[in-house]
């Protein structure tokens, strides 16, 4: 347990228990991980986020804290080394509306893996169109932060690491190289940070995930 | 125009444009409202929000924000009297979880009221799960803010106004005066401050748009 008892329940699957990773490593802050079954969730884990029983949760001098954005500015709140959101009111709501974005289209993609046909294409459409709005905020930077990673880039880390492996499973192409130059740059920007590239989710637990919830959501379907 | 250039579009018809105009007038300050067709969005709306299409947005000074969450987060930093968020990291944290679940438990509510069936009565109970747990975090108090309206109130505003409308149109419960007595007090505390009462949303222009938003989701349903 680090001095502070910083306690993360999280899984190496989830997209967004890494964002918390990702945020204590690069305040260097020490943490003990217990990573969670997510198909048979600990009586520890319903009792910390009674409510979505979900990971990650944050437990902090005893205290949990659940949902990955909020949890993110509570640790920038807490830790004050390395700032991941900025401090302007205005560039602070900014920050959290693209953090919105990047649930909102982490969602929308996962869907669109899952589906297929017409229905899948119709999604697809609507994940792209907002990833051009992304390859405008985030062109002519190397990061959505500056120079230094910070909220949104954490918010959007499931696209470099997650999206690829969605599109692959799912036959499908949400972020198009040519169209989507800058944010084919960040990817590669996020991907060989430091702090990142030894953090990176597993791809081979992740593909058999994937797969096994195309399935399950594929038998849900009338015949 | 408010002499800040404080300006809100909104419609009369969205639960979450109120939480803008309830935060505002909490704190006192002046603001230019400006109603929007949902049905026929201005263009002006759809630059000032390019991602969503969607109100509310709050322009201070020629900027837009949006999502009504962080609206309210951006007003209470930038106008400090009358707090809507408590100051220590941990409460604050509670506090936008809180708001999550705000957000989730509306969409959830609405999604019960469009349904019928088994369908409906599944959503329900999801629904009425989550209200149970907000029955234990709102007994003992006047307000989820304490003595005074906050953040976690406005979040939860549709409750008193839009729930007993969905219930109405969807014929269904999602409250149970009975088992949720805290939150069926709050409601009343809720509904007859003084800022709130006089803010409170046309009910004949929500049961037209909800009944209409109910047939159009039955008519996309397969024959």
């Amino acid at each position: 347990m680090g001095r502070e008892s910083v306690k993360l329940f999280s899984c190496v699957l989830s997209p967004v228990g890494r964002r918390v990773e990702w945020a204590l490593k690069l305040k260097g802050v020490d943490y003990e991980y217990v990573e969670e079954d997510i198909f048979n969730k600990s009586t520890l884990l319903l009792e910390l986020n009674p409510v979505h029983n979900k990971v990650p949760v944050l437990v902090h001098h005893h205290k949990p804290i659940a949902e990955s954005l909020i949890i993110l500015q509570y640790i920038d709140q807490t830790w004050n080394q390395y700032p991941l959101l900025p401090q302007h009111p205005y560039q602070r709501a900014l920050a959290r509306f693209w953090g919105t974005v990047a649930d909102k289209l982490a969602k929308t993609s996962w869907d669109a893996m899952c589906r297929s046909g017409e229905e899948q294409e119709k999604i697809v459409n609507e994940a792209r169109e907002v990833m051009d709005k992304i390859e405008e905020e985030i062109k002519g930077k190397k990061f959505f932060g500056g120079e230094n990673i910070g909220y949104i880039d954490i918010a959007f880390g499931w696209i470099p690491c997650w999206l690829p492996l969605w599109e692959e499973v799912g036959s499908m192409q949400i972020v198009d190289p040519l169209k989507h130059s800058a944010i084919s740059a960040w990817i590669t920007n996020f991907v060989t940070h430091p702090v990142i590239k030894d953090c990176l989710p597993p791809r081979d637990k992740m593909l058999v995930y994937s797969l096994r919830r195309k399935q399950d959501y594929s038998s849900t379907l009338p015949a």
